[in-house]
């Protein structure tokens, strides 16, 4: 193995797991601190991954009917006066523009925490018939919430998000364009691109966003049996579009109100996409968003060998892979092998003097470890559907880790057992509120709350129909 | 004509020139006012205007070389007062958080101005050796500049764009490189997806950017006969890797400072789009970045026409061309027509039961405002050559406006009279500073620098061998 004669580089996972994630952060080059105190500097490698996550979801957004707009950074203090119960929400975390053209402004104006306000402003003034509904927008962009204990990509003071916000003429108009967001966009995306398997499922009224009718949440589990919220939809009712006075003349002449939902997702999910794959080597890049999906090595620098691996790396983009020549022949091959490793590259493919003799090359699967040999002839040829392969051996292992370390329970005391490792299920009216704040007490918290069988509840599903998801979470 | 029979919805260009662009930003639905002075709201038309924008420079800058990153939003103060120039430059234009996290913060944070100094930081970290060069960084992001007299793609107090900063080993190799992003990247950009032509050269120390040793620009001519800099790249010399201490290793082990450069363009070139194709029926989107390509309507509501219509749009789009059925067969055909019209959808396709009886379509080109008839059959099969041919005529005619709007003058008064209705070309000798800050006291300015040839010059050109481009500019 490629690993045997290095010392790790990497705190081991079992031993800190924390501390392993702030490890490969750096040393895979993903990510820095910024100079201002919980901002956060993406490099190129991560910025690549979140190029081809953003790439993923919008088309799955856009498949959806939703458009994309820019809305304003800044926004003016009144605004998130406007709705009380997200000023309660928000107001600690807020950053505030005080001076700007180099005198005191008149109002302060706020970095968007959110851009709801401005989408109730906008959709408000846009939509005005029953012609324009559903009114589908999204919106990718930067957010600002003052964070107190940052950690790089989980918790940031900045992060980058999309936000969607959507007006429907009915309930059922709204109900269902949200469903539709949570699983065909978000569970879709984080199981067929990230390789993640998702309990999708409510949130209980503690855990619902602020002004939500409902709440569905997209929860996965680390490495380390820790929940991370993924990504959430809200099913907002004519709450909102009552506070923005967004409302429509239907087609008896009658002026109705909208029926809103929102939905989110972040660079987070680079964090959850980490702390899911990841091993004591480095990242595990699920192949269908890495940035590098081969990177051919060339193990000496003979002309031969760099030509062949020049020639590889041009046959592997030809059948659609994304491939990365390394000809670094002047750095010991060990310590290349070890940064592909670190850097999660699905595929290592080695091209050295005596495989060409043979007519092979030596590829190691990151995800697996195995080393095989490979026909030079034909190994560009079957490389995508080795990657597709191992996308589909990820998601196996990260479901193997979720079924193993899921118990199901009877008391409460139990479910904040199960927490201590992994997932606890238990029947929600066992449960209960306030059962859900004596765990909250301790550190643990009801992640979702599904059916039996595991999918997604509908919005009037009674309570004692479900069952609850607790975790320590992230 | 579609047009023969209604009233103007827009202000006539030669009217006034700045209130047909409002007026076409409304009309077309490309732009609102955000709540705080001087920022904008992006709607989805024109979001997805600057998306196939983005997406073709982004991949222009990709080409090079170059890889994106993402840097904070949040810039501590003390980092703008590094470099004494770059202060000059923009502290009246800053906007500052001197609140968050609920209480005042012990230093003020600016919102960035641009990247600048975090690349400078980030750079001087991540470029060690020789072997981390070149280092060829991008960010797209959103920047905030206060702006006193906004106007709405132009000159707006945050906007989007992309910011490119480097480093390199030598000076020719930094040279080059900015060179390469300045043809390849934006005059190719311009000039093949926006179908704008532009003149490349030199800014004159004057309007060079504060701590560039070389300024190129992209320069436009707008509808009205005045200038706008579409994009400006800069080589930094090492002024800027001094301040930031980026420096290298090299291969003998001394250390030695880089040689960097930066460049970058906005939606400020959404703008120049409007104003360089835009006609007194509205906006006219170049077919190869135009949401829609193709807007098929379905002229009256009859079951045949309506499938055909539909048909039609799958047909095209298996053709590759963006195409968008309008069966809203409830509003008049004309109200219709001319909203693609406004919008500058390049192909406008009429579906109606007479012409379907004939087995065509009766397609109007938004360029030059021709209809014809054309076979039902080869119509979508045809429509990508008519589209590329729709390309080259809006760069012809945008090019016959500039030569004929721009003439060679031999006196600085005579350059003074020429910028009233386009460009004046005079020998830089002649005209020199002083003839320069006299034109700018007079609302002229000395767009560019060039060989009399109309190419770019070299950086060490002596000013003997230029030709002075003056202009009123945006």
């Amino acid at each position: 193995m490629a690993t045997q004669n290095r010392a790790p580089v990497l705190t081991p996972q079992a031993e800190d797991f924390p501390r392993w994630y702030q490890d490969v952060l750096e040393k895979a080059e993903m990510a820095d601190n910024g100079p201002v105190r919980g901002t956060m500097v993406i490099r190129p490698y991560a910025y690549g991954l979140w190029e081809n996550m953003q790439r993923e979801v919008d088309s799955r957004i856009k498949a959806t009917g939703a458009e994309n707009v820019y809305l304003p950074l800044f926004i003016p203090q009144s605004y998130l006066e406007r709705e009380a119960e997200h000023v309660e929400g928000f107001s600690p975390e807020l950053a505030v523009v005080t001076h700007a053209g180099g005198k005191e402004l008149g109002e302060p104006v706020v970095v968007r925490p959110t851009s709801e306000t401005v989408f109730g402003e906008m959709m408000a003034k846009w939509v005005q018939s029953h012609r324009d509904l559903p009114m589908r927008l999204n919106q990718w962009a930067n957010v600002v919430r003052w964070e107190l204990r940052p950690r790089l990509f989980l918790r940031t003071t900045e992060f980058l998000w999309q936000e969607g916000h959507t007006a429907h003429a009915t309930e059922a108009d709204a109900s269902a364009y949200a469903r539709t967001i949570h699983l065909d966009v978000y569970r879709d995306f984080l199981q067929n691109a990230l390789a993640i398997p998702v309990l999708t499922g409510l949130k209980t009224p503690r855990e619902r966003f602020a002004g939500a009718v409902t709440t569905m949440t997209c929860e996965a589990m680390m490495g380390d049996g820790k929940a991370l919220q993924m990504a959430t939809s809200h099913e907002l009712g004519q709450n909102f579009a009552r506070a923005f006075d967004i409302g429509f003349t239907d087609e008896t002449g009658q002026v109705q109100t909208c029926w809103t939902t929102s939905w989110g997702s972040s660079t987070r999910m680079v964090g959850g996409l980490i702390m899911a794959h990841g091993d004591d080597q480095g990242l595990r890049i699920p192949p269908r968003v890495a940035p590098i999906q081969a990177a051919v090595i060339a193990v000496k620098d003979d002309p031969r060998t760099l030509q062949v691996a020049a020639d590889l790396v041009a046959e592997l983009e030809r059948f659609g892979v994304r491939a990365r020549l390394d000809d670094r022949t002047s750095q010991g091959f060990g310590r290349r092998a070890t940064e592909w490793e670190l850097k999660g590259v699905p595929l290592r493919v080695e091209v050295g003097p005596r495989d060409l003799e043979a007519g092979r090359v030596t590829v190691a699967r990151r995800d697996s470890g195995e080393k095989t040999q490979e026909p030079l002839d034909t190994f560009a040829e079957e490389a995508p559907a080795l990657l597709s392969r191992m996308h589909a051996a990820l998601i196996d292992s990260s479901r193997a880790r979720l079924a193993e370390r899921t118990h199901d329970v009877a008391t409460s005391e139990e479910a904040f057992e199960a927490a201590q490792t992994g997932f606890g299920r238990i029947a929600w009216s066992t449960l209960g509120e306030d059962g859900e704040a004596d765990l909250n007490r301790r550190g643990v918290t009801v992640r979702c709350l599904q059916l039996p069988d595991g999918s997604l509840p509908e919005p009037q599903t009674p309570g004692d129909d479900l069952v609850a998801i607790v975790a320590r979470a992230y």
